[in-house]
């Protein structure tokens, strides 16, 4: 067996932890040779993959997503559990600063032995992040970590992304009004497994308001929504809407118990297994489309002319379809109807 | 002059009529052929394109589409404008009643010399009917017809794509409650330029509730939308509310005021033609990807084995990323750091 794969599957304590942050390092390469070492890796790992719950966390800054992962992170290791948490953050590239960031807002459960917390890699593109993260989950799942959580921030796409990797999507909002609009138009209230009123200490009154709001319109939207995309059968799950003041730490017992009521009526159903079967050909798809793309922008031919025929698209002087058959014969890609 | 050409852009009356219809035929063909004379026709046809308002008009089956585009052509027609009318409906392919249905709507405005309406193409995919519908309104263009409507069924993606090929979208909205939440769901609402509310004399108070009701969610929307995502500049344009009875002809004159306002507002502060260059690098962007994937999925190495990769990735014995790049390995795609 390969040395990292042992350790990380059967090993425990510092050896683990130094284990799996190699193994995460290896992941977020960009050599081609860590990435061969890489694949060869995560293939090891996969029959150890899976038996993690897998929850993916949202809200806009400011809803208090650190201070909740870290309460309930807290709770679910005093119950016994092992708890890894990731994050989904495309504008750490940039700011640098969600490592720090994080780091200093979860002291507390990152002391704890049983608490495993790594900051969003910064590979530059959503997908690229997203990808590590996914990569990352399936490296705490062989090491035993039995609840997964991942953060976003909501800058909108990574929502999709955080949900395409989970099992159950929860949605924390605050209690004020316009929140639950605002999430309805990013069509992350869509995403919702579970919808989450979190600092209900502070504005109590509100948070009531909100709650029976979002109540309705999740209602509203379930009434009429597009079939094809509706995730819950009405006649199983109706997103739940709860009160939590993560700072105080209460409603966490409700929170745990609509999670897990959520995660045994899906193994039952066997929905779980399906969401995850959808989510690796999604997964899989997706690296397929960036890598398509990545070839056509690197293909000589394409460098040479691509700035050019933009510009007499943008100026009128060549049809975009023309543009576009010329741009792909000469990368040579077989010329198809289209 | 290619006789095509020239037929469209300097006849009129039947002999410009068959030269349309010739024109779309052929870019509606599928042939490689056919396709390499549509791209020269195209290119000959682009510097008398562009002088058409551009007007996408989407809403619910039941909104009353057809009855408002009728009544709308035919009170520009009266006042001297060439009216041209494309639909995109993804679903004609499957169902072919949308075609048989426009004509028998459209009784009246079909009858006048001055209206062209042509049902949306059948060629499948979304993409495939939109870029058709895009060409066949460079052509209406070429032959002068001043005003284009672009009509969509409400099935969710090809609102998108009409708002990415015209110059204002119209979202047509019913007097009900929670219509207004399904357009905002859906994204449709954000993608408005104006919205009017429909068959405001069957429901007169209901539609004066409705219209103050989406005010105030636009005001919430625009408040708080991420500004990448915003389309009008809150110094500029509010997209307006208003009532209007397609059926009676009621509200036409606000509407077009509405409309030319806004078109007259565009064109001065140079949004407008930044809007048709930024759609045109759109448009070659989305199918070069469509391209790219068709290529993908047609290479013999693909097929061959992609059955295979995907069921493995299914029952997770191999890591969606690994299968990614051997596929992409496979076909001959450069790999590439991703």
């Amino acid at each position: 067996m390969n040395p990292t794969v042992q350790a990380i599957t059967a090993t425990t304590g510092s050896a683990q932890r130094r284990a799996i942050a190699k193994a995460i390092t290896l992941l977020e390469s960009t050599r081609a040779d860590h990435r061969a070492q890489a694949d060869e890796l995560l293939t090891a790992l996969l029959p150890h993959t899976g038996r993690s719950l897998r929850l993916g966390i949202s809200g806009v800054p400011g809803v208090g997503k650190s201070t909740f992962i870290e309460t309930l992170g807290v709770y679910l290791i005093e119950r016994g559990h092992r708890v890894a948490v990731l994050a989904i953050d495309p504008s750490s590239t940039v700011s640098g600063g969600s490592i720090l960031g994080d780091k200093t807002r979860m002291e507390r459960l990152s002391s704890l032995e049983q608490a495993y917390i790594r900051p969003s890699p910064s590979s530059g593109t959503l997908g690229g992040v997203a990808e590590k993260t996914r990569e990352a989950m399936l490296v705490c799942e062989a090491a035993g970590y039995d609840v997964v959580l991942v953060e976003t921030v909501g800058v909108g796409q990574s929502e999709t992304a955080v949900s395409g990797m989970t099992d159950m999507f929860v949605l924390l909002q605050l209690p004020n009004a316009g929140d639950d609009l605002q999430a309805i138009k990013k069509g992350v209230m869509e995403l919702a497994d579970l919808v989450v009123i979190n600092k209900a200490d502070i504005e109590p009154a509100a948070a009531i308001r909100a709650q029976a709001q979002i109540k309705s319109a999740l209602r509203l939207l379930g009434q009429q929504g597009n079939p094809e995309h509706m995730r819950h059968d009405a006649q199983q799950w109706h997103p739940d809407v709860i009160r939590i003041s993560g700072l105080k730490g209460e409603g966490l017992d409700e929170f745990w118990s609509c999670v897990t009521r959520f995660r045994d009526l899906q193994t039952a159903n066997g929905k779980l297994a399906a969401r995850r079967q959808q989510q690796a050909r999604a997964w899989m798809g997706a690296l397929i489309d960036s890598g398509l793309k990545a070839a056509f922008h690197q293909h000589p031919a394409v460098r040479a002319s691509l700035a050019a025929v933009t510009e007499q698209v943008t100026r009128g002087l060549l049809p975009p379809s023309t543009a576009a058959r010329q741009l792909l014969a000469a990368a040579g890609f077989a010329a198809t109807a289209m």
